[in-house]
């Protein structure tokens, strides 16, 4: 059975309003660990050879920086709804180097929700992830299924 | 310095053509691992809990295979050439569950290459991912900055 119920259906989003989500600290050695495993470009992972790059030094993999977006929305919104499953996740913008010792702050606003009738949502939303000097790193869509209690 | 050199510029690309990338074997544990991380939602993380959901076992993070394929596509085509940056992902579509055991294959076709003047060329790719039975099980558009000796 869904581990720690009773979770909110569909209707209980808050349509029209952001959630704030929490925040994340970006080491060093996360970049590095995340990168060599799944984005192992010298500019994710090594951070003598970053400063010869545009960037001047090391820099978060994008899918790393998607992923914390990700971790904060299952900790602050996902984990409790009766998510059924994400779909689609569109126009990802990594608008703003992501660097170590950065504090990332995650939103995510509620747009459209549209019962399928068979007892799900499907829930259109759009996130970001500033830092903390109010830099917009990343912006997306997300399309989930949610449960829903209506028509 | 950049590791590894030379490496290829935009010009080398092959426009038109899908760059197959390899494989990558899903493990129940790689599931679990990547999904306490990143995205602890039940169905990612609790193989008895996932049993009872609608997909009827653990299926991997939508987080995770994004992963997977820019793991491929980096060991496969990012690094042999000189890449700036990863500056937008798009229309990610998780079109069928990837479970314990899956194997994928990615594919990277190379769309449109388009010199900035100033020693970049803007890059539109469309990657996907197929399980071992054939079917896509990810679909997305992916844009990146690759250094060019053109205009």
């Amino acid at each position: 059975m869904i581990p720690n119920p009773p979770r909110f259906t569909a209707e209980q989003l808050p349509v029209g309003e952001a959630v704030i989500l929490g925040s994340h600290s970006v080491s060093e050695a996360e970049i590095i660990r995340f990168a060599s495993e799944w984005d192992s470009q010298y500019f994710h992972t090594d951070p003598a050879a970053a400063r010869e790059s545009c960037f001047g030094g090391l820099i978060a993999s994008g899918l790393h920086t998607l992923s914390i977006f990700q971790r904060l929305a299952v900790a602050g919104l996902f984990n409790h709804y009766d998510v059924v499953a994400g779909t689609e996740i569109r126009e990802v913008r990594f608008l703003h180097p992501v660097r170590p010792g950065d504090v990332l702050v995650g939103a995510m606003h509620i747009g459209l929700v549209e019962n399928d009738g068979r007892g799900r949502a499907a829930v259109v939303m759009t996130g970001t992830l500033k830092n903390q000097h109010g830099a917009v790193v990343l912006s997306l869509q997300m399309e989930a299924l949610i449960a829903s209690s209506g028509e």
